[in-house]
């Protein structure tokens, strides 16, 4: 058999050229392909591997681009990218000016719809039908759904609208019983029990939705699957295919450890093993801050629960998970479900952590205004991943949560300085708050600062003077005050310089914004957050209702959608790196010297 | 049997002294309450006449409060509320000072969640049911969902995760098949099946979520309600109950117009005819405007798609489903789906008109960003019933959207101030656009202009000056505009203030916007949206940036839920009624004169 077939394949129309020996080879390559960046660009390395043969069916089978094909999530899309026309690019995967870690229009005819977050593929991939359907246009419609992504309700209501159509769209679901984390829910035990032949009327839940219901079969044997595709290519209406995989197959520490190598960062190609960074010198990850310290107030707080949507690992809402296990939900990706959830507890007298990266917050924003805040229940959401996320791009950085939450009433909204603060502001909203309150807090690791300080109550409304100068204030709020704090550490104008942490943005400390624009004659707000309806224009609102003749100048996330790279990378293309601000500054007091 | 056993029931406590004879006596007098009031203080009518033996089966065979009972939506839920204690009060059912239309926490100890929004109640029970299991507290937990309701994925959300609970909920299943409009999608088919004895298995959809279900049982058979609430108030775990119900029941006209007696205005009591108003000289309905508009476009279009999430009747929709019925669609209460179904058609250039009312965008924001502003395609949102939607309430009102919607890159924003720009703007929208674009526009009537007007294209980003002042300018978006050209109209000081409409709030008409604040002293803006993140914010953003040393006074919905009410007793209520604003400039004038 001739080496590197994977090389030669250029488009999706190469690849029908082959055998299928020759597909089984393409699939052995693509493997080592992904293996073999993933381990050392980092990535998305487990899903990938799990749909290495379905990815070569799918396009084999079908006529992509003219056939369209929507990835769910797209964290499984590698093999795609691959196979169409990005295979050398691949190894720019996730980086700045590099290919997108998911599918994205802009980057490839074959990525008919951008993805990131789930539960889409359907909707959209019916729309595309339908459309099909009014142009009079032959073509299939292909949405490919993991197990976990299927689960969440706007995945149903694709279902349900599909099913009353005659669309031609194969719905298949890509069944590994994991998300991120392994899957939950009563859909989940179902599939289960359908896959191990314990469902004597297979999928009749996916039939009384009035699909065409084939499966399940193996998803790694190549022949079954092409064949099975290339009999429902020629089934009219909404049909479903319900395919068996394993996450990361093909290596066996992906297999056998699927949380872990879902984004293992980087490792042996050979071998497997994860190259261990020594991290004991690093700072702790604000997402471990959070974790521990929620574990600690449950001990002493029988009512204090912890919930999660799908993100046990991400948000370590797992140590609660694991040591109190009958007060820490991961209710699977089902935000809207987790805040009214919270909702229903708060009612009960709860104290209810409700943890959700910023940007899933976005699918449960109804719930946030109808269920909580008009409620006045005080659900304590900690907004995990808020700011610039990095590699994972426009899709997920959680840039909106200060615009969207700051415009309803009763919220309140913080952004912790650090680690320290975090801790006690958790500590703080777990002894009863009158309001709801969302804790905002980034990706990744904090200052580096001693952070398990026993606990404390703080006035996490007032405002704090970090430097005091003469001419500027910078209003900072957030993480990313320490950027204001690195710009001003070896800046030869600092005296000239205030900083001001509102740890609270909502409510506004309106004693120390009034004192502070009386004493300097240029405001410059600084936030990870748009500067739309954020901080900035929080600010903005009391400058002009107070009648301070001062400039505001806004620093933020500006008015575009900011793609992937380094978070460093990111907050200087964003301006609001410590470099950034300093330049800034500069430019500020030469001009108004 | 005696008369008025009704007038004697202080509390459910009371109607569980009587026997089944006296229950149905109730049942009848309940009707007969429900019907008398609303004939003539209007209000919904069709859902509470279903659930009138539900509601006394309910509150008969479990000990509410002390047991809870979440209703989802709550137009149904008027016999409760006569039944727990505000039976004198319903007379004063969705006015100012008055009761809720809908259940709400701080009306009543017997309103365990407040609701409005659908598909909350699995959600919000399963939370106290699980908190009742922690504390240790034995009660039983229902939920009593409607079938238009339980297919909206939030529902199935609730029930996957209840599945795999051992929470003590029950889940009603309210069958009427049909919402405000009749239900729709594969999931109403199938239940359709189940009622109609065809589905053999019975409801193994439920089942599979492991769910005990029972069912289907007759609604109106309160001897067998009971009987069947009694059996199930024993068994233990999520448990599904199917109950068959007639909308509007007890109404021979209610029954057979379900859609149009689901709020019918007043009516004859005894005849249950409607007391039609003479409407040709009222001006037309911005719904109307746009249902018209939309199947005028539609003709000369191919490409255009008109989308309703459940909303045919309220958003005019259904004269395009009429007349297209392949190009128009309700989807459901399935908002998620129905935007990114629309994204998924747009990528295949179509031409799709979202029609969503404001506050129930709130459900799909994740999705507005992600599927179709990231990906900037032109899906046109027809936002209805933004602003101030007046009985509906604290729920319903669409105020939070030009600040949710400011923040997104990629968004346009129009608001227009008459029926002629909606009409005009629909038009320019069809032609093909660069960006999305959300039109607001209000519930009920315009201003009355003959609006059937030839198309013409418009460009909507500039502002216009409707009267030239000297003073003050007024910065106003979209209908509520009117109220200011209301207050000059008759303003002894009117050649002080000039009126600008912004019909577009994103993006500014910033060379009008210089210009103007070159031109006065002082700059009101006006919107009927929250103040904080709106078109005052985005003023005052320009003011700060552009160092104007102006004072902008923002005129809006301050920050506070707004109860329920007349739009014009709201609008005196937030201070954006045409007195108020003529007494908020007389008082300006004054202080700077």
């Amino acid at each position: 058999m001739s080496q590197h077939l994977l090389a030669q394949i250029q488009s999706p129309s190469d690849l029908r050229q082959l055998d299928i020996a020759q597909l089984e080879q393409v699939a052995q390559e693509m493997r080592e392909k992904i293996i073999g960046v993933v381990a050392v660009k980092e990535g998305h390395l487990g899903a990938s591997l799990g749909v290495v043969e379905l990815t070569i069916a799918l396009h084999y089978v079908f006529n992509t681009p003219d056939d369209l094909l929507v990835w769910d999530v797209g964290h499984q899309a590698y093999g795609h990218k691959i196979l169409t026309g990005r295979r050398d690019q691949f190894e720019t995967n996730r980086q700045k000016g590099g290919i997108s870690g998911f599918p994205k229009r802009s980057e490839s005819v074959y990525d008919t719809f951008g993805v990131g977050h789930s539960s889409t593929s359907i909707s959209a991939a019916l729309g595309m039908a339908i459309a099909s359907q009014l142009k009079g246009e032959q073509r299939s419609h292909i949405a490919v759904i993991g197990d976990a992504s299927i689960a969440s309700g706007m995945a149903f209501e694709g279902l349900n609208h599909a099913g009353v159509t005659e669309a031609d769209i194969l719905v298949i679901l890509n069944d590994n019983a994991i998300g991120i984390d392994p899957s939950v829910g009563a859909l989940k035990t179902y599939l289960t029990a359908v896959k191990e032949g314990k469902n004597p009327k297979q999928n009749n839940m996916i039939k009384s939705l009035n699909f065409a219901y084939s499966g399940p079969v193996d998803g790694h044997d190549l022949p079954t699957l092409i064949k099975e595709l290339q009999r429902l290519q020629k089934v009219k209406g909404p049909k479903f295919l319900h395919v068996i995989t394993t996450k990361g197959k093909g290596l066996l520490q992906a297999e056998q450890d699927q949380v872990k190598y879902h984004a293992p960062g980087k490792f042996d190609a050979a071998t497997g093993e994860l190259i261990t960074k020594e991290e004991s010198h690093l700072p702790t990850k604000f997402q471990d801050v959070f974790g521990y310290t929620l574990v600690e107030l449950a001990q002493q707080n029988p009512k204090i629960i912890g919930i999660t949507p799908a993100m046990p690992s991400g948000s370590s809402m797992k140590y609660m998970m694991e040591a109190f296990p009958e007060r820490a939900f991961d209710v699977g990706i089902a935000e809207q479900h987790a805040v009214t959830l919270a909702a229903g507890m708060a009612t009960q007298g709860m104290v209810v952590f409700c943890n959700i990266y910023s940007t899933f917050l976005q699918r449960a924003y109804d719930q946030v205004i109808h269920d909580v805040a008009l409620q006045k229940l005080p659900v304590i959401f900690c907004l995990d991943r808020a700011g610039l996320v990095g590699e994972d791009g426009a899709t997920h950085h959680g840039v909106f949560d200060l615009a969207y939450l700051r415009c309803i009433p009763n919220m309140e909204i913080v952004a912790p300085l650090d680690e320290v603060e975090l801790r006690q502001l958790l500590y703080t909203a777990s002894l009863g708050l009158e309001n709801p309150i969302a804790i905002r807090y980034p990706r990744g690791r904090g200052v580096g600062l001693e952070w398990k300080k026993p606990f404390q109550k703080i006035d996490y409304k007032k405002g704090k003077v970090l430097h005091q100068g003469s001419d500027i204030a910078i209003i900072s709020t957030g993480f990313i005050g320490n950027n204001a704090l690195a710009a001003l550490a070896d800046f030869d104008l600092k005296e000239k310089v205030s900083l001001y942490h509102f740890g609270c943005v909502k409510p506004l400390d309106e004693v120390l914004l009034h004192a502070l624009c009386k004493q300097h004659r240029i405001v410059i707000t600084l936030e990870d957050a748009t500067i739309e309806g954020g901080l900035g224009s929080a600010v903005a609102e009391f400058v002009t209702t107070h009648d301070y003749q001062l400039h505001v100048y806004r620093l933020g996330i500006p008015d575009a959608f900011v793609e992937h790279g380094t978070i460093a990378q990111l907050q200087e293309l964003c301006g609001i790196s410590p470099m950034a601000i300093q330049q800034f500054l500069r430019t500020l007091l030469e001009q108004f010297a």
